[in-house]
């Protein structure tokens, strides 16, 4: 039994199958060209799951066994179903780590630990991306100097319609002329989440050596804490309350009962 | 027409048509009682919609017309239709205020715009309640001294799983033992979010002078900036680029399209 | 009696009386222009001081009777008398607001505010910088576009060592490849504050119309909420609590005593 | 050599030395009783320091070789020497960890990370604390179930004049009626903070086994991250920008100059 990371790489692997460009780049799926990149020098153990694959090739077995989940999708989104995003947010809330890249920014998963629109502004131009480390010590940053740069992207501008985040590791500079923050932190419940903007299917970045070296930093700082928070919402009776209690006054709840939903 | 803040309470109103008891206390129903609260100095526009009207009362006019929303929710949240809760979220990002009162802490907005499951521990025991003021000049907290204290409440406990607030208003002692942060704010988009612990429905709450007083306040804290920002996810053309840019690499998109989503 | 919000502007003075390059730009102090643009529209009671006056013109008068302090220092950030800058933290405590401008990163007042080192990268090439809004609705963005330009600036870079922000109104772009966080919020006590990157005196970047507008709505948006938080840490003594309680075990502090510092 | 995280106990050793009462309690010093605590399992690498020592025994070298700085003053925060301060401080920005204990409140270094005066109110009346885990999952809570208790405890009041935690660990509950934010985590520069209520000198709350239990979680958590983010402020010339730059306009600062401060 491995004490490795446990990784699942989710990809839509919509246009890898349907654009000639695409599967070009990555002849076997996106998802498997980023989880080459997580498990090139063997610290995790990595698996990948499609929407394709029956429950989107994340049943309960596969989650509860996954410690960090990396999502890509784009073209798709509207296609995962809602139960799985469920299922995959309860895990996040007990712990398992979340990196959404490039257009996940529009994913459900994404959009329900986030509570905002999280839109941007884009524009498909293959001009220059420099991503510029905010945060010159934090985990995700670790191995890269004061900047990288990736030589064809897609410009994802500001404003990014997200919450503040607890830390932003980079901000990306554009030929174009925008900017956008592109590596963010946030925690919902127990789950560690990382946005992280490259990644537009028309060219090879998941291929730089760079990025793969974030997407592997990432995976490490979103590990799970060893506890596990089962969400509940217990009622808590009176004879168990901290300090002696007399019940005053009328009741709505009965003993022992679940509370509303 | 008036330039007062426009205000919607918005009511599930069940149990004060279910219940004798509750029907008692509210017998024109709890909105009608927390918009008498907020109405009382006639500072606001006040207005109640509840879960029986068609569209439980919150159409695009009425949201459109709405500056701060005030939730209260508990036996029926399942019943709220989500294309309603959609339409109530785009306003929330766009600036309206939301105030999200006791139970509503399980009410799909709330839990839509936390992100996370909002879980937390309860007890009915009509029991003392002490709500400690955490900032003091906070406008939330204005007029109000070091504490004041509801007589009988239901308790709601620690761990409250919500991220992390951006400020927290008040923090409640419970004679039976616990705690709880029972005054929390937040921004999501452009909307000021506040949830407030007291309200359950089998004791007298929203008559009380202060419980009151932290409603009007709260409603001018949650109004709208000027500014609204409507969503939108634009295509910015290489030649529309702040910077002189010339079209590198392959292209997924045409030229003006929306994007996926 | 005004009912404006009075704002002082306090500016180091040094350059321009020194460089002449700068007293051309500046010929009455830098003081002088920011404060004419803050008082451009008649909104505000608008005084200056300056680092040569008497207790640097803030005086306890001055400060207690300022709602907004805006901060110009650059070559003489050691000259600021640490007993003065302990009273004016004291007021942002209470609640005035505090507008940090360009080099006063590196201000005494700042550093403590912060708590951390607030460096960052810089270059003098008279580039071009462009803001972009990153909140659209924020009060601060208010009657901007997407974006503003400065023709010639001096280039403030990334890692700038701050907190996590509240809020991040601006990111800069610039035309030597770097980015900048340049519109950032926090609030420290019921103090708002502002730091925003623009303004190197070797260029006339305060007659600029749109930072003068940023910092109009600056001032606005640091106005102090109504209450005023005053600084004690006050003995509860066993017979005030809110609780009946006995005393029990032995005691290091005498009754009625202020505590320790 | 040992990989073990290395700490050191920082303690005033001033009412331990004066008072009969504490001296009894504590012997050897206070600093000698939490060292035991978090040396308990063997797990790390623990020294003590006090204010008496030579450079208060936090000597350039002691900070250099130290993971995670533990601190307890009370009676003596005045006579910490500033430099000594600074240099921890600096430290901290580098990723030192710190974790600030009871009265350490008040402490300089502990003043200065913040930004704000954190005050708060206080009663010795040997009362009983129940601290609660609002974040059931985190590492500092780690082995603690829903709550734990001290028998005789000083309170610790709200207001507590914070900057907003970054996640609140433990809120505590007062037999006296109170409650207080207990356990809270920040992050400044690199260095990861925690405060932790509960250590009045009148009572033997550092020999209590959970109290010891959050100490070596609380030092777990605030490792540093490999990492070292060394402050500077480095001056980018023209020809060393990402983009080829011309030189336009004046300049104030010399080719290579340092910058003021």
């Amino acid at each position: 039994m491995s004490s490795q990371l446990r990784v699942t790489v989710w990809g839509e692997n919509v246009h890898e199958r349907e654009n000639p460009l695409v599967r070009e780049i990555y002849p076997k799926g996106m998802h498997a060209t980023i989880a080459d990149g997580i498990a090139e020098n063997n610290e995790f153990d990595v698996r990948t799951a499609t929407l394709q694959d029956p429950q989107h090739g994340l049943t309960n077995d596969v989650l509860e066994n996954t410690d960090v989940l990396v999502w890509w999708g784009h073209a798709a989104h509207g296609k995962v179903k809602d139960e799985i995003v469920e299922r995959l947010l309860t895990r996040v809330w007990q712990g398992m780590g979340f990196v959404a890249l490039h257009s996940a920014h529009y994913s459900k998963p994404f959009l329900r630990l986030m509570g905002t629109t999280c839109s941007l502004t884009w524009r498909e131009a293959g001009e220059k991306e420099r991503l510029w480390v905010c945060n010159p010590a934090h985990p995700i940053a670790s191995g890269i100097d004061r900047y990288f740069e990736i030589e064809n992207t897609e410009m994802y501008g500001e404003p990014f319609a997200i919450p503040t985040p607890d830390e932003i590791v980079f901000i990306s500079w554009f030929e174009g002329g925008e900017v956008f923050r592109s590596g963010c932190t946030w925690k919902r419940g127990n789950g560690k989440i990382f946005y992280f903007g490259p990644g537009h299917e028309a060219y090879p970045i998941y291929y730089h050596q760079t990025v793969r070296l974030v997407l592997r930093n990432a995976v490490k700082w979103a590990a799970p804490d060893p506890g596990k928070w089962i969400d509940s919402c217990p009622q808590i009776p009176a004879d168990k309350a901290p300090q002696p209690l007399e019940i005053k006054g009328p009741r709505i709840h009965k003993e022992g009962e679940a509370g509303f939903r």
